[in-house]
């Protein structure tokens, strides 16, 4: 914070920016679009916008008091919330005033906005082998005649009807409950771990069986709830990762790491709360599905994919070789750790499976990318970008796989924090821009609304800001429409009264949404250093891509895959009239979503997927870039917008670019 | 505790009696012959009598206050004891006035007794070749050349110098620890278990390496602390099971759990408790040794043996089925468990392996003394009579092994509460016992005192009690004097100042020690109801013996071997006296020790002792004795003591026995 602002991010919707001290949580929700149940317009009588206040202060700033941020509580507060409410840490949004920075969790009876899985599932074509399987068996009684002991009775069992080994190992709390399921007769259901040992056992109605695979992004954590009998996925669930707080990007967690001797246990603690937060999302949508109450013991597996930080983070490794020259990390190796041990509360009998490591900055996120895609499986040379917070290029094909992380914070630049009106792809994120030629009308979409702005009332829009494909979008709008030059400044030229100067920042921007368009009062705007971070995001995805060809010695790809839930919403022609990526026909680009999450389902419900994960990180060869010859030089070449014909030979075909709803057709 | 007496348990001593309420505890230590530090003689102004109220209540009366069966602080001891010690629960014993049933912890430092480890460790002959195994390394600097990841560079060089396979797992925890130990250079020490997983890395000065073999038994724990690499034991240490608060046998304490909630969660945490304390004095006991600080992160591999009472109440599984036909158990084979998750605080990637069980009564223990004693490798026929709390029967040769329990808690009538004087072999315990015939004139020898009773002033003597194998001597030796008959009566018609009827009880008692032969200021005897004690357990025990000899189609055993630590003491003569076993050439009997805690040291230090074990407690035939038809009549049949020539032919033999000091040799 400085003196007269501070910095509120409210969870788990992950919408952040600065307010005016003095100001409640209230106006700070209203201001940044957070949608808070309000009955009572804030009158301080409904008493239905209670909040958490998570963190009174950023722990980067090494404060430890937990409420000296806001202010004390109000009378109104006592009537409203119960004592066990305050005691938590609850206050009333319309109550409490700002004084510091402010992490504010709004839960789920407070929100008003509906809940947007950024991160869907995708159907995904493998056989269900999964490393938790089911078995049914019945057995008599004990008896003097046969008085082997219970385990040994039941590996009998499973070994006449499923040719398991006779012989499994049993973890020693699912022994422990062993005896109530026997004594009172009836069927058995049991899991089995890799054919080698009983994590489960119990008897009568059967029970759900669950996986959880987990996407642990350094801005946002992603769960899909698998059904390892059917191998379907049950329910999705997303979060940002409550580890912003220590910093938005790798580099900052690996400082706050090194500047408290308590830093990584206190990451490490903060995602395994978060994983938490998403396995009782996931369990509350699960049982309303089902229609019984799905509890944390039905999670019977759990596969984890991250970065390598993020990897280190919720092992409590210490990230610091991760940090410099040669980025080492302290395992390649895919991990069976049991969750208890990562004090992740499903069944205690569970294992959580990492998926491997490929180097410093690429770990079990690629591999999960290149399990779902399997370009190591292919003829064709396919290009994957994975847009996230960092950008992760991988080039390969059945011979030779490179892989390597863009030079910047790539997720950023494109939608966060670095972003004047940035958010995540939520309802009310302008999603697609248009800019007439000339009268540089502007006609957008927001998430969340099927209507263009030009089918709907202003007042219907209720926009909040820009997501990663409406920044995209705009740009290249702007571009072809001759308002932004090649060089990325606004043409001072061009007149129209959407482009202004700023006059408290004394900067350029482009309004794209008038403020009676908006739900936060404000007209919503691409400033010149908007445009700017956009440009330095894609110089760096460009030149990764260009360099890693080099690498291969290849002019082209053959396929190019844009990934990650951001990548997914990139429209192609867009991406290719700003130059994020090499010349490739464009009906040889494809989104293919949240592939790393797509991988890390694959390797919870199949176990050939996770002998493959092993081989792939083994397999493909990292680069780091930076350390590539003329590497600084490449970079400043492609911040230029390419010329209408350069780059991209198909760019005439794409003009003129009409709306399209194919979009908005798909369900988020 | 009645109205007038209450209980008063002494750890680690395992002393016990009723004292009249109202005495102090240093009156009740000198009442029971446990030997507090009090350097003031009781006068209040020392403070070296610190004791430790453990519970001030026992468990199975239920009671939940702690401090309510001892009198209130006393000022003088504000002024001796720290705050932090008042609010650990330290009293001084001379202060603190017993008012009900007492678990009492004697500090090392308050301990004027030295201490007696009576599961001493015999040498044994296997190779060693522990599971976990300790390997060293140089390891060459990451570098952009060869960035392969700690664990991986770890995983190669050990695959190189020892042909480890190249992909090992490892424990996080030791991965944790893996960059420090690599940021500095260096050789590298690494623990490896079974080959398979990596358990801790540490870099320098070699630190030492300990595997810990524990000796859960119903009344005693016993640990030996192993050198890994050498595979010698470094240091013994031996404690009262403190679940004796819940209840002398395994039926007890089948019962707490029944009648308690949370009973097996008590009694689990009570033994983990003690294992912790046993830790401690064998670290210490260590450090001492080798003169460097060893710490509980030193031990890395724990191997343990006991009953299946004992090792499911360690695992907490429910014992219900211990305690019912068809008595079975919850699993038969051995498993390795992290020993955190016992709650079993050494190093944290430590395995703890528990011994197999047989059946529902014998467990880890009775496997541990086949792998000691071998009789599955034997021609011969062996019978091994492991006397504990509980007595265990083995027959067996190359072809055949069965096993079976005795009818009765053997312990406890031989040496334990159910004896008027019945102590542990500590110091001051009488061991050995003559009586003159004729004269009836008594001499004896305690623990720790070379000299006999005839060859000391009456005051040298210290005596404090009566342990399993002075009372065995003194029924031989009253018997064969005529004061006691084949019915195991006292014969009214001897003569004698020491043959007299007690007043109180109005039973007839023999006089073994004098008051001033007596630490404790009162006479020590032996009680017509003692008598009936041994000859119950005697007759349990030959009537086993005879019962498993039937079975097996045989007249006699060729060998029989005297295990447990009271065993070992046993001189076979007196045993063959009162007719304990059946027939066998006196030079065939030998004394093993603690054969139990031997096997477990073996499995310990002894990869394939492991298999063995598993293979024993599958191959060994588990007989049920009350199932045997006319096993009642069998055993009354056995109560009477022999005739001179029954029963044992070399009889004649054995008189005159002569006073022997071989015995005094020995160090206890």
């Amino acid at each position: 914070m400085d003196d007269k602002n501070a910095m509120v991010i409210f969870q788990p919707s992950g919408r952040r920016g600065k307010v005016p001290v003095g100001a409640t949580i209230m106006e700070a929700a209203i201001h940044l679009g957070e949608e808070i149940e309000s009955l009572c317009g804030g009158q301080q009588v409904c008493g239905k916008c209670k909040v958490l206040i998570e963190t009174g202060h950023f722990e980067k700033f090494g404060i430890e008091s937990k409420q000296e941020h806001a202010g004390p509580l109000q009378e109104v507060e006592s009537n409203h919330l119960s004592e066990e409410d305050i005691a938590a840490g609850f206050r009333m949004a319309c109550a409490t005033t700002i004084h510091g920075d402010l992490l504010v969790y709004v839960p789920k009876e407070s929100r008003t906005g509906k809940q947007v899985v950024s991160k869907a599932a995708r159907d995904l074509a493998f056989d269900p082998d999964p490393a938790v399987k089911i078995y049914t068996v019945a057995l008599s009684p004990a008896s003097l005649e046969n008085s082997a002991a219970d385990l040994e009775r039941l590996c009998q069992a499973l070994a006449e009807k499923y040719q398991l080994p006779e012989e499994l190992r049993i973890d020693v709390y699912a022994l422990r409950s062993l005896r109530e399921c026997l004594s009172r007769g009836g069927d058995l259901t049991v899991s089995v771990w890799q054919g080698q040992e009983i994590l489960r056992v119990h008897r009568g109605d059967p029970r759900p069986h669950y996986g959880l695979a987990i996407d642990i992004g350094t801005t946002t954590l992603a769960a899909y709830l698998c059904d390892l009998t059917t191998a379907e996925v049950v329910t999705t669930a997303s979060l940002m990762n409550p580890q912003v707080q220590f910093g938005e990007d790798v580099i900052s967690r690996i400082n706050y790491h090194m500047n408290y001797p308590d830093g990584l246990a206190r990451m490490s603690q903060t995602v395994v709360d978060g994983i938490h937060s998403l396995i009782e999302d996931a369990l509350a949508a699960a049982s309303e599905t089902t229609g019984g109450a799905v509890r944390p013991n039905d999670i019977e597996d759990v596969a984890v994919c991250g970065n390598t930080l993020m990897h280190h983070i919720l092992l409590q490794l210490d990230p610091d070789p991760l940090g410099a020259v040669p980025f080492q990390p302290a395992n390649h190796a895919s991990m069976n750790i049991k969750a208890r041990d990562l004090g992740i509360h499903v069944n205690p009998s569970a294992y959580v499976y990492t998926l491997p490591n490929e180097a410093g900055f690429v770990g079990g996120d690629n591999v999960g990318v290149i399990l779902a895609e399997e370009p190591h499986q292919s003829h064709e040379t396919v290009l994957i970008i994975d847009i996230g917070t960092n950008g992760e290029l991988i080039l390969g094909n059945k011979d030779r796989m490179i892989c390597s992380t863009c030079s910047c914070a790539t997720g950023p630049a494109l939608e966060g924090a670095q972003i004047e009106f940035g958010m995540r792809a939520a309802p009310g994120a302008i999603e697609r821009v248009r800019v007439a030629a000339g009268s540089f009308e502007v006609d957008f979409k927001v998430v969340g609304r099927h209507q263009w702005r030009s089918e709907s009332q202003p007042e219907e829009m209720r926009t909040k800001g820009i997501c990663g494909s409406g920044i995209i979008d705009a740009l290249a709008e702007l571009f072809k429409a001759g308002i932004v030059t090649r060089s990325g400044a606004y043409d001072l030229k061009a007149v129209s009264d959407r482009l202004r100067e700023n006059p408290d920042s004394e900067m350029m921007e482009f309004v794209l949404a008038w403020a009676d368009e908006t739900s936060i009062g404000r007209d919503v705007v691409i400033t010149q250093n908007d445009i700017r971070q956009v440009q330095l995001a894609k110089a760096a995805i460009y030149t990764g891509c260009k360099l890693m060809l080099e690498r291969m010695k290849l002019e082209k790809p053959d396929r190019i895959k844009l990934a990650g839930a951001f990548g997914n919403y990139i429209d192609p022609k867009m991406a290719a009239v700003i130059g994020l990526f090499p010349d490739c026909p464009l009906d040889h680009i494809v989104s293919v979503g949240n592939a790393a999450g797509d991988g890390c389902r694959m390797a919870l419900l199949n176990c050939s997927k996770r002998l493959e994960a092993d081989w792939v990180a083994r397999h493909a060869e990292y680069v780091e870039l930076t350390l590539v010859k003329d590497f600084q030089e490449h970079l400043i070449e492609a911040i230029h917008l390419p010329h209408m014909t350069d780059s991209f030979s198909h760019f005439d075909a794409l003009l003129p670019s009409e709306p399209s709803s194919a979009r908005s057709g798909k369900s988020r």
